[in-house]
């Protein structure tokens, strides 16, 4: 039997604080929505004071979802407490979050106090928050770097006042787990009625320990995990939900358990990244690109004999189909012979040696070996079958329509069309539809342009959906345009055959 | 006086063996180059028996680079060592890094074997390298799987045999801080001749904990830690260079420090990410965009009073020019006097509590408040001094020449140009070049479009260089041809005054 590790999610209030990540309230309640789905104990909905439409959307998310706590952030400062107050009127399950900073540089610098006024300014926004609800969290901003014992003495004096949750914040992002341990340890054995209340890690990135933080304090007694999905947030962003959750469910041995339903991982991860714009890079744990694909080839041979000498989490479990295996100069003998498997197609020992010299030859041109590559090596090419795209002609630009025309050479023949679109990618791949006509829709659409200058090539990668299932498209080209219209007809070879 | 870690980077094999990740032997001689001015110890160039093509980048980086010590990968195989031997022949400072996997489903699985039989290999691995090399580098492969007792055993017969580092990977990224400490801890403690050698992590981040493991590693007695810039590599990526050595320098209290001049993190990170086509997302620690970047008015206010409040690392230590504040809904009146301030306009208390509540309402349906819009609120808008889009029209397509005309509209006057490019961006922004005669040249190209259809808005970020100093723009809009041409007249508008 494991012991119950709360997930508090604070994409809509810390998350969405970064540059560039503000959501409209109808696109919270979508996230809050499905948070909710996700199985995440208490969702952070906003800071009410900061602006009306973070107070609105405390509202809204209060109406739109069930089961989860709703908490809103206050300073301690009665004003605030009061419109989190109304904010959360609608929450069936409500929290108050308030606190003040208790290191010595806040205390100095930020409130220009000391630290006796600090904790009765703590007190006094903890019982003023009992007035209005039951469930009071308190933080105690930059504990990262308070001191131990004032630290406890600061904790102690709020539990006194009624708090019922103790968030201890490393808000710079600063501490070694190690430390990070030791303080969460301090707490639990020197603070009277600890027991009674919950401790929660609120652990910041800065130098990419926030997980290992959240973890070491949650070994030594803290039950509630501050986190985000894909673990955005201001700098360098917060600790990762998904990290959290599948590290504690990867180590069975500290019998730590969450409520999450890791299966919706993936699809949690695709939508926020989407709707804030922030992309997720593709060697990001759990849910980056590239998170369960392997290239090497003393790797794929590993993973081909067996799993579990590679991968500690199954993919599926974190909502993916399969691991994917690419091909590339690292590759091994192994890795070849099971993707031609894959494709059809048996060579006895000595073709398969053969081919896997010509392979290592290509791929050191080439980098990445398509199918298509394969099956040519093989002897067994089958490009002839496919959907060729002959020629792309699009016109945009601003206060004009875009218009895209295209012509198709499929298994020899021509076809042409030509489509507006919003935007010169939307006209191209319009105008393609045209042609094809199945049901087909873009899922995800990534482009890769990290470059030095305005003349470099441009990666798209590309999810189509068809008949329920998704196809991976890609393309590499100058024209970023082109590249998109060349992704797309990559996805759709892959089922039009 | 700190304790030596040695940083052995690698990026060029490691990393290097990511799909699309993979680069060419110039593209690598310029990486290898830059690593070795930005002061790592030891450069793994390659893993030379896999294909041609990485036999001769070892060779070439050999020839280009110094300083450094470059090392070369094999498997405990007689060829292998030979070829790798071979590779390193021109190499000033050369190491051979050879090993065989130690956890039992390495053994079982991949190798077929038994315990007794690896160490055999092992040992005769090393034993072998010896004749080629002094310098021997043993891998312990999934050591973070493998028993102590037996992981002690092998490394002692590899001592023995003349290994002269030792490194324990945590292959499949799953330990814990506290359980890597514990292992390099035992081995210090129990294995005779430990003393003589270096040991060496090299930590895989599949649970998000690659560098919190490698700095528990250096704290247990570890003194070399293998990493990759940006955290690249296989699945979820490599301990990250930037963030042990940051971690490291601040945490003085632990006495190790390493060679690598940090103000060069900044600009390497951009190149590897460049070269390798791997965006860095904008919450990575040290590197990414907004690492620096507060928001959150409370945040602001601190940083505004004092920079130690909420920054443990200065900005400048890695090689950007200064944190910036970006003004959103959640932006402090603090940050919104300040960000004035800079733009020269002071107002009174009650004309900026008049401002701040306009901004607030702006800022609930604008997102991100430009320089301009604080302006406009302050009664001091200056768009009429400024370059404008007037029209653009681009044309481009597979089997085309990209063509782009384009009208600014310059402090009222109207100015024409038409330009060819590589593609439909480069013709934009050449044509942009042809009428504002500037030395300007396009140091950074973002483009974020992760988006659920082919309509969506595509987000462009752009750094232009103007003599000598970086001009930052951005622009969103449903073509992203379009807006990369707006983000490129943001910027121009920050210094063509």
């Amino acid at each position: 039997m494991s012991d119950k590790i709360f997930i508090f999610d604070t994409t809509l209030r810390d998350g969405e604080q970064v540059p560039g990540c503000q959501l409209n309230t109808v696109e919270k309640i979508e996230v809050a929505k499905s948070l909710e789905e996700l199985g995440v104990d208490i969702i952070e909905a906003g800071f009410p004071i900061s602006s009306p439409g973070d107070f609105n959307s405390v509202v809204e998310i209060s109406k739109a979802v069930t089961w989860p706590t709703i908490c809103a952030l206050t300073r301690a400062v009665p004003k605030d407490i009061e419109v989190a107050a109304e904010a959360l009127q609608y929450a069936r399950h409500k929290r108050i979050h308030t606190g003040i900073g208790t290191s010595d540089p806040h205390i100095r610098y930020k409130f220009n106090s000391n630290r006796e006024e600090i904790i009765e300014r703590a007190v006094a926004a903890v019982s003023y928050a009992k007035k209005f609800v039951e469930d009071v969290q308190f933080y105690a901003e930059d504990a990262g770097r308070t001191e131990n014992e004032y630290l406890a003495r600061v904790v102690e004096a709020v539990i006194k006042a009624g708090a019922t949750v103790i968030n201890i914040p490393d808000t710079t992002g600063y501490c070694l787990p190690s430390e990070f341990a030791a303080k969460i340890k301090y707490l639990v054995e020197n603070v009277n009625g600890i027991d009674r209340v919950v401790i929660s890690t609120h652990c910041h990135n800065d130098l990419g320990m926030a997980t290992a933080n959240t973890m070491s304090g949650l070994i030594s007694g803290a039950r509630q995990a501050e986190v985000t999905i894909n673990g955005i947030g201001e700098r360098a962003g917060n600790t990762a939900l998904e990290e959290v959750v599948m590290a504690l469910r990867s180590h069975h041995e500290l019998g730590l358990d969450t409520n999450v339903n890791s299966t919706r991982i993936s699809a949690v991860s695709r939508q926020v990244s989407s709707l804030m714009n922030m992309p997720v890079q593709p060697n990001k744990a759990i849910v980056g690109r590239n998170a369960f694909a392997h290239s090497s080839g003393i790797h794929q041979d590993g993973v081909l004999k067996n799993r579990e000498s590679y991968e500690i989490i199954d993919p599926k479990d974190v909502g993916i189909d399969e691991n994917s295996i690419v091909l590339t100069a690292r590759s091994g003998r192994a890795a070849l012979k099971h993707r031609m498997h894959v494709l059809g197609v048996e060579l006895d020992k000595e073709a398969l040696d053969k081919a896997y010299s010509e392979f290592l030859k290509l791929a050191d041109r080439k980098k990445e070996i398509t199918d298509d590559d394969v099956l040519m090596l093989a002897g067994a090419h089958r490009t002839n079958h496919r959907i060729k795209l002959e020629y792309l002609q699009v016109t945009s630009g601003v206060g004009l329509q875009s218009v895209a025309s295209v012509g198709l050479n499929i298994a020899g023949e021509k076809f042409e069309a030509c489509a507006s679109g919003n935007g010169p990618v939307d006209a191209a791949i319009s105008a393609i539809k045209i042609i094809i006509r199945r049901q087909m829709l873009v899922k995800e659409f990534l482009i890769q342009a990290i470059n030095k200058g305005s003349n470099d090539i441009g990666k798209v990668h590309m999810t189509v959906e068809h008949e329920g299932r998704q196809y991976y498209g890609f393309s590499a080209n100058t024209d970023i345009i082109a590249a998109s219209a060349e992704a797309f007809i990559d996805a759709i070879n892959k089922f039009v055959k």
